[in-house]
Formats: structure tokens, C-alpha cells, sequence
């Protein structure tokens, strides 16, 4: 178990409060998990104020003990209520902020109109991007927990190629590997930003379920056991001669990775397996274009095109009229962060040791998806593999 | 796979217009997957207009398809955007609405300001207490799947009985039930509806790490498997004589029930066995006290103020500063729903058909926590079990 070091949670503040100062932003409170963990090293509940410059305050209401123990922040100051902040920052003889930001694509309208209140006078403005970008470009550290995730995921891989049996179901191979990953660690809980956008693992299923639409931001989607979940393993069989999807995201101290590896028992329709072998032809056009300085719509254009130049218009990313205007997507303690390899984004470019995940997918109404998945750190001579399983597609 | 039959639909619909015309609301607008489950049968991508009277319209992004297929409301309507909104509702002859509910607890506020955009003039209030009001009493139908997801639990229940042993980690033991959960149908997802509450299956630890707080607003919490998660299974060694504690969530069919056992490998010290007895004995209380027409908050001062005379006061429902004002919720489609069995809530009412876990835990910091939890079905003659699982603590 790894608690983040000291120095790296300083750097992480330091460059937030960089795009403060160039922003305006007097403050930034942040107070969603993913965030915490991110600037403060813990998740205990409370809030985190950073000022434009100065050190940062974690307030903590549950549990104090606990948030100081796991965080290397220097102050980490108890607090009951959003009501006590105005007295916390004057006893650090912090001034008022003006302007002030929060995560508003995550905080609640109710639990935000507290916390406005009790900065009354503070205009108060959306800082996501902010921390996104900062999040976005990893250390050298946290790359090293990725390369652990990827272990992890590579493990999944290797006892999907052990269980995969005829007959078997979807679920029961969904089981198995979730199983295989939590046994190395993983930690259950999957983030994903996005509003009602709910990751278990991440998707697995065969066939004609592959290629079942859902209310996800994902390329695939899948029956799933009730349409209360709507996605994901369902209660199908698997049989001879069709794709096996195994997109997994594995999740180990605080870091996703995710990986996509298709699996048959026995050879696919022909139209799937040449299908297969042009989405790594996709990724292999990402590879090349793929730099620092690039922005990230180019990446999507440019790979969209070429899908499309192979055949694949009309089935690329998702089911037509269910397709999604991405590729590709950040990693990190999020599964939806920074850099969105994705349709418009022409003015936010990719910077070095970004990491991403790349996901080329082909679907078949009927007949079922195939494509391929990987999580990428991108340096100054592109995209290096951080997930590294066989990229064959594994007939069985 | 259930799919909601329409007659259930059309009950929850007439009970919600009923609460919309008490309170003087002319429309819900409602977006969150359990809401939308509850009320749709689906939690494809979308919002739910409920007019105080009429129809309600299913308007839906992605995926339409699949929404026509899952739902068993009559106007399942494909939108793209909350500018679509006003066209849609004047297509079917609705006016606008002058005030409208939403579920402000959880909508994020970027997402709110497109909707409050799209309703332009439209006084925007909150909804959630109206839809929780409607979810907490249970149909027949509904009580029914419970009864399916407390098979589920029973089966991890023995699964413990059979794989615990000395020197197996926490989180190897809780790989084993979670693994055998799913294996029966468990949905994977497990929605706890407080903001930043996580929730992965629930949580299984033994001995101090029982004993452990965490930001969660449960009485018991874990060390994790790191900082980023902050709860549940660690890497923690069982040993004789500590308790082991396996709070499990089931979930099946969207439905969920709570069961807490604890188990122990030789007997566990007289303190601990004493105040499993005695939670045993608020439990009694609790069924002594629970009938329909009880304020909520009145089963909870009855059962703390009795914990507090079998000497628990301090030691009840969480570490001394880290103590929850819970004794039990209301159980469903979310683990947080109404009732609350909380401190406060003096003016509502048990309903019978509300169903709800109760969980009476001492936490002894250094020793390990104890206590159980069972989910119960409210009727006219008092609590009946829902989860079954044998009371007694399992020594093993």
C-alpha cells in the first residue's frame, strides 16, 4: 500500500495554483474523491481549500485522525461544517477570496448552494478543467503505479486465456476475472467522472451481446444482468466462432489502467477478423501521430479518417446512431480524464507523459464487436505501451 | 432478467403525482439511474418528465432502442438535448411548467444550469424528497426480487462458513464472497446515493481493522486497500480469535439487501461476546418498537437510549468522534433510501411495506467491532426478516 509521498503532492499543488494565478481564481475548493486522493493523498470527507499561493488547508470532518495520517499535507485541519470556513481561513490569516472555483460538472446543486453560502460575496466559477490539466500529466511516480495496474490486467488476460470454455457464460467469465484482478489487489472501486456514468470492472461478453448499445459514454456497451445495471455481462452463453470482449480496467493503489483483448473459440467470420487486424491498424496510425504539441482533436481526426478510409464509417465506435465522437480517453485515478483523444478539442494539445487510453472499435449489429485497448504514456517520441498484453487476437 | 412490468410503473407514477399535486408541482424532471430504474423499468440516458397529471414522457438520448424495449411507459421519445425539451413538450399539448422538482441532491450544478436554461422562467425546487417518499414503501413485486437478493446474501453467508481461515487476508476473504456473489447475479453496482459515498459490495474486515473509521457515513469503516479507497478489505491477516465481519451488500435484479454476520476462528474475548448478545438485544428492541405510524427517529431514540443503558454509549455505532447519528436506513434500489432509523426525523412516519436495514455495532478501537444487520419488511404486526442468514455468531 502506497501513501503518496510528500513532495509529489507539493508539485501537484504547485502547477494547480500556476493555472490559478493565470486564471484569476482566488481559491479552489475541492472536495470529490477522486480529486482528494489526488491533491491531498486521502479521501477522508471534507474539503480542501487551496489558495492562489500559500499553503493548502484539508479540512476534515471524517476521520481527522485517519486524514492525517494518510495525507502530506502540512495542515489538516479538523472542521464540522461548510460554516466553519470562513473562521479556519481567518485563523491562517487567509483573506476572503473574490473568485473562487469548484468541481461544478460533479457537486451537487444542493451540497453547492452550502457551501455559496457559506462564501457569500465569492463569485464561484467551475475549476475542473484546472485540475483536470494538472491531473492529465503524470510523474514518474504515478506511472509506476500504472505499470503495477498493468500487471494486474495482464494477469486478467492471461487467466481469460485459461477459463474461456464453451457454454460457459458471459458472467461466469465476468466473475472469474474480477476474481483474478481483486485477488492482486484491485481496489473495487472504479471512478469515472461523468454523471451516472457507473463502471463495475469495466465490460465483458461474447457475440451478439458485444454489440448491444447502452447508455454508457462507452463504444460498447452490452445487455448486463437487468436493465437496472444496462451494460456489461449478461446471462449469455458463449459459443464457437464469435468474439469474446475483454475490456478491463484494472484499478491498483489509486490507478486505472484499461485494456481491451478479444478472445473466440475458434477462427471469427472473416469480415471480424479483418476487422480486428484494421483497428491495430488504427492504433498503429495513433502511434504515429500521436505527439506533444498535437491536439488532440487532430489525433481523433486523423485516425477517424483513416478508419473510415478502411471501411469503416458507419461502424466505427459504437452501433450506428449509438456512436460515440471518441477514440480514445485520459487514465488515471479516473477512467474519463484528460486528454480526450476526441471529435472538436482542436486548441488543447497533448503534452508529454499524458496518459491515455486508446480503444479502436469495430461493431457489428448481430454479429458482435471487435477491437483493441490500450493505456499509453505519451513521450516526447510518442505513444509507449503501458499495458503490454499479446495483441494477437487469441483464438482459442 | 425482470423486466418492470407497466402496472408497476403506472402505480409508482400515481403515487409520485399525488406528492406533485400536495406540494405544488407541476413537473419532475428526473435524471439519476435509480430514480430512472424505479420509474422507467431502464436507465438508458435521458430524463423522465412527469407532468402533476398525465403521462409521463421518457425522453431519451442513448439508447432509444433499448429504452423502447426495457420500459413499460407508453411515451418513450428520442431527444438529443435539454434545448429539445420545450418542442417535445409542446408536441404532446403540455404547457409549460411554472415550477418543477428535480433531484437537486444529486444533479451536478453545470448540469442543472443546461436544464434550468432549457426551462427558462420555470421555478426550480427539489424533488428528491417526494421521490424518496414514493421509493420507501415497497410493492409486493418488489419485495419479491429482495427476497431473490437475500437468497444471494444467504449463499455468501455459508460461502464464509466454508473458506475462512487462519492467515487468509481480508481481502482474499472478501475476493471469495464477492466472487460468489456475482457468480449468483449480483449486478455489480451497488448505488449509495450520498455524494463521494462509494460503495463495492460492502464491507468485509477482522479484528482492529474492524475497527477502523473511514469517510463513509457507515458506523464501521476498514483500512482499504489503500488511501484512495479508504474502506473496506485490507491486506490485514485473520487471526483466532478477533472478529471477522462481513457486511454484505447483495444486489439482484437492481434490488439490494444489507446483511451483517460475524464470524470468529475459536471464540472471540468475553467483551466482544457479551456485546454481540447485546446488539442482538437492540435488534429485539427494534422489533419491539418498529410499527407503522412510529416517527423514524423515535425507533432510533428508543434503541440508542436502550444500547446506552447495556453500556454502549460510547462504543455505539462507530469510534468514539467518528459515531454515526444512524441506526438504520431504508433499503431498495440505493442503500441510502428513506427510512432513515436516525437521530432527529421526529415528524415521519414508518409506512408498512417500507423495507430498511438495522444495524446495532459496537466498535471496541484495538479489539475489533461487532454487532449485525438484518433487512426487514415493515408490517402492521412489526419487522419481518427479509435476509434470514442463522443470527448466532459463527465460531469457527
Amino acid at each position: 500500500m502506497r501513501i503518496t509521498p510528500a513532495s509529489e503532492l507539493q508539485t501537484r499543488i504547485g502547477k494547480l495554483q500556476g493555472f490559478m494565478q493565470r486564471d484569476g481564481l482566488d481559491a479552489i475548493l475541492m472536495i470529490q474523491n477522486a480529486d482528494l486522493f489526488y491533491f491531498t493523498g486521502s479521501i477522508q470527507q471534507g474539503m480542501l481549500y487551496v489558495p492562489a499561493s500559500g499553503e493548502p488547508l484539508y479540512m476534515v470532518r471524517k476521520d481527522h485522525g485517519r486524514a492525517r495520517m494518510e495525507s502530506g499535507l502540512k495542515e489538516v485541519v479538523p472542521f464540522k461544517s461548510p460554516k466553519d470556513i470562513a473562521g479556519i481561513l481567518a485563523a491562517y490569516g487567509y483573506p476572503r477570496p473574490k473568485r473562487a472555483g469548484m468541481e461544478l460538472d460533479v457537486v451537487p446543486v444542493e451540497l453547492y448552494q452550502r457551501f455559496a453560502k457559506a462564501f457569500e460575496g465569492c463569485e464561484m466559477v467551475g475549476a475542473t478543467h484546472q485540475i483536470r490539466m494538472v491531473r492529465a500529466v503524470k510523474s514518474e511516480y504515478e506511472i509506476a503505479i500504472m505499470k503495477d495496474a498493468a500487471l494486474q490486467v495482464d494477469r486478467v488476460y492471461r487467466r481469460a486465456l485459461e477459463v474461456i470454455r464453451e457454454g460457459m457464460t458471459d458472467l461466469e467469465l465476468a466473475a472469474e476475472l474480477e476474481f483474478c484482478a481483486r485477488k492482486q489487489g484491485h481496489q473495487g472501486v472504479v471512478r469515472m467522472r461523468g454523471f451516472n456514468n457507473e463502471l463495475f470492472y469495466a465490460q465483458i461478453f461474447s457475440g451478439t451481446d458485444s454489440a448491444v448499445p447502452a447508455f454508457l459514454d462507452t463504444p460498447l456497451g452490452g445487455l448486463g444482468v437487468s436493465p437496472a445495471v444496462g451494460q456489461g455481462a449478461s446471462y449469455k452463453q458463449i459459443r464457437r466462432g464469435e468474439p469474446i470482449i475483454v475490456d478491463f480496467g484494472s484499478c491498483f493503489d489509486g490507478y486505472l489502467v484499461d485494456q481491451t483483448r478479444v478472445f473466440s473459440l475458434g477462427p471469427l467470420p472473416e469480415r471480424l477478423m479483418r476487422a480486428y487486424e484494421d483497428m491495430l491498424r488504427v492504433q498503429d496510425k495513433m502511434m504515429l501521430v500521436a505527439r506533444p504539441g498535437v491536439p488532440w482533436g487532430e489525433v481523433y481526426d486523423q485516425c477517424y479518417q483513416y478508419a473510415c478510409e478502411l471501411g469503416y464509417c458507419e461502424v466505427f465506435m459504437g452501433n450506428p446512431g449509438a456512436q460515440v465522437s471518441f477514440i480514445g480517453h485520459g487514465v488515471g485515478t479516473e477512467i474519463d480524464e484528460y486528454p480526450f483523444i476526441a471529435r472538436g478539442f482542436k486548441d488543447q494539445l497533448l503534452e508529454e507523459n499524458m496518459t491515455f487510453a486508446f480503444e479502436p472499435k469495430a461493431v457489428f449489429a448481430g454479429l458482435g464487436a471487435v477491437g483493441i485497448e490500450n493505456t499509453f504514456r505519451l513521450t516526447a517520441d510518442g505513444p509507449k505501451h503501458i499495458t503490454f498484453s499479446d495483441q494477437a487476437l487469441a483464438i482459442l
